[in-house]
């Protein structure tokens, strides 16, 4: 890889949070998509329920976010949602608290190695990639949850 | 946000890849977790079987890479693989062929704005993203598939 190639600019933060807060806007439309009763009842092949699954969510988010900035790892709890509606005012919060957040990041942090919630080490954009990897994952489960009841989810490539 | 933090370096071409190529072994641990002969036969609530999906990560993959670096997008085609041994196969060369050709991507082109395959009008990395994105959206379902027949899924923070 030439050197110019190879620390070249692939995606601005400002980039990188529209992408994820794209994915959360169609995370949301999955949730949305449930029946209130089964949000936290139905799945397949013993997992989880979306309901919990989504409430993993919400605990990673604002918590990554805010150890990336500051280190502090102390703030991680997974999410206590246990109603639709519920998850989804939780779900509002987040964004709002996200937008306000993550335009504060220091810009040095995408690149420092950092030990998150004293179990992952990894560069701080490696956090981020991660917790947006791990909600597309859970939201595919989703889909095949949502196909299983009948319903049909949201289209994948609209954010 | 600030200057700085907007335009900050969040993750580099070299990272992009290796993340990219850290899913791709996971996705090849989930072809390798399914039986040879409910890969192309096995699916839940009338969904693709992820044999079929894993054509559609193989038809993705390269002809997205050329595309980006040469602007022809006259290569999109589906994988045609039949049986898993056939997957693992191209899996691996599409692997190689990955490593061969990221690196040449020229810099200018994560932050150009194209149309990939007639259809896709967005900027270089967002292109990359969604084909990482997409595949681990259909590697979630293949996960649900997975349990459903009772075998145990790699654990997904392994690549």
């Amino acid at each position: 890889m030439s050197a110019d190639s190879a620390s070249a600019l692939v995606i601005t933060p400002t980039q990188f949070l529209a992408h994820w807060q794209g994915h959360r806007r169609l995370t949301r439309r999955v949730i949305e998509a449930f029946p209130a009763d089964q949000l936290f009842s139905f799945s397949v092949g013993g997992m989880r329920t979306f309901g919990a699954l989504a409430n993993e969510m919400l605990g990673m988010a604002v918590p990554t976010v805010q150890g990336i900035i500051s280190d502090d790892w102390s703030q991680y709890a997974e999410g206590a949602a246990i109603s639709k509606d519920d998850i989804l005012a939780q779900w509002d919060a987040t964004t709002a608290r996200v937008d306000e957040l993550f335009p504060t990041i220091p810009a040095a942090r995408f690149q420092t190695t950092m030990t998150a919630f004293g179990q992952w080490t990894m560069p701080g954009h490696d956090l981020l990639l991660y917790i947006v990897d791990n909600e597309i994952h859970h939201r595919g489960q989703g889909y095949v949850y949502l196909r299983a009841l009948g319903i049909e989810p949201p289209p994948f490539w609209e954010r």
